[in-house]
């Protein structure tokens, strides 16, 4: 079995990482795991970078395990476009590198091709097949581009001033108008 | 000084973990844990529960340090309201507990209000201060209600199909379109 490192964890670790944090080690989180292994290692050495996620499932948690960027410290921005994608970039230029799944690559391990193409229902996968193919796959199956920022996203938004909103009483960003954006009606509760 | 406990964890392990994840010791992270620590502490016990964070900023890392909900799991939702409410509930009945911040609490906090508030910059803050007010104020500065989700909020929503998108050959949810949502003009980069 060829050893399999991902940044400074041993493949065994990086799982242990993953179930502890995610719940269960997910296909998504295993390949994520070499994904931004792939990345880091094609970014210039001591620069400070953000990530963006572009799908929610899954990756985001392979981000914020493996490197500075998590969602809530705003290092780490999910586009949620359903693309199995993820860059890191510079913060300052916005120069950096994307990786994503290829799959023409994937000829060799059909049993992965099933699982991202969602070929098979999740009762028809072979799970322990999916898991040894992962592992063999390792980024095998990635494929990266150099990419650069639109200049939009490299902008920080600011929240701006903060008010009391009269509703509900509650703070919040007055830039979002006279009530809250729950009482405007964004509130998920009854 | 109080003692002061976040779920398993004593105040000082707690600063310990954020610090490790978060990358620093951000005040909403620190008000976050005692805030999940509140509404954890108010849910029926051994219910499986999902979690809304109102806010992008900071909270959802206490959720994913101290609850099994992450981002890339799907059971943490982040709805960017700007407020810093966080609410944890069954994810099948959709009932649950919102905990939030009263400002009206905070009379004799008043570097947490000036924080909160942005009364201050953050180069006028006194941190020592405000890191002193936030660990002796624990939950005082804290509400609680019931909630009760709507019940689109609790529908879990599938990408359905998988097909390649004609012009980036990457796989995207058949369902966003003739083609993937970032050829359609929702990439971030150039």
């Amino acid at each position: 079995m060829t050893a399999r490192n991902i940044l400074s964890y041993s493949y065994e670790e990086y799982v242990e990482k993953i179930t502890a944090f995610h719940g269960y080690p997910a296909p998504g989180v295993l390949i994520g795991g070499f994904m931004v292994d792939l990345a880091v290692k094609n970014l210039p050495e001591g620069i400070l970078y953000d990530a963006i996620c572009e799908t929610r499932t899954c990756l985001p948690d392979a981000v914020q395990l493996l490197t500075p960027c998590t969602f809530g410290n705003g290092w780490l921005t999910v586009l949620p476009m359903g693309l199995f994608a993820v860059s890191l970039y510079d913060k300052f230029t916005g120069e950096g590198v994307r990786v994503f799944l290829d799959v023409e690559k994937m000829g060799p391990w059909q049993e992965i091709r099933n699982w991202f193409l969602k070929l098979k229902t999740k009762k028809e996968q072979d799970s322990e097949r999916l898991f040894k193919e992962i592992r063999e796959a390792g980024p095998d199956i990635l494929e990266l581009r150099n990419v650069k920022l639109k200049p939009g996203f490299l902008e920080k938004k600011h929240k701006g001033k903060i008010v009391l909103c009269p509703q509900c009483r509650e703070a919040y960003p007055a830039q979002d108008g006279e009530l809250c954006l729950s009482c405007q009606g964004g509130s998920p509760y009854l």
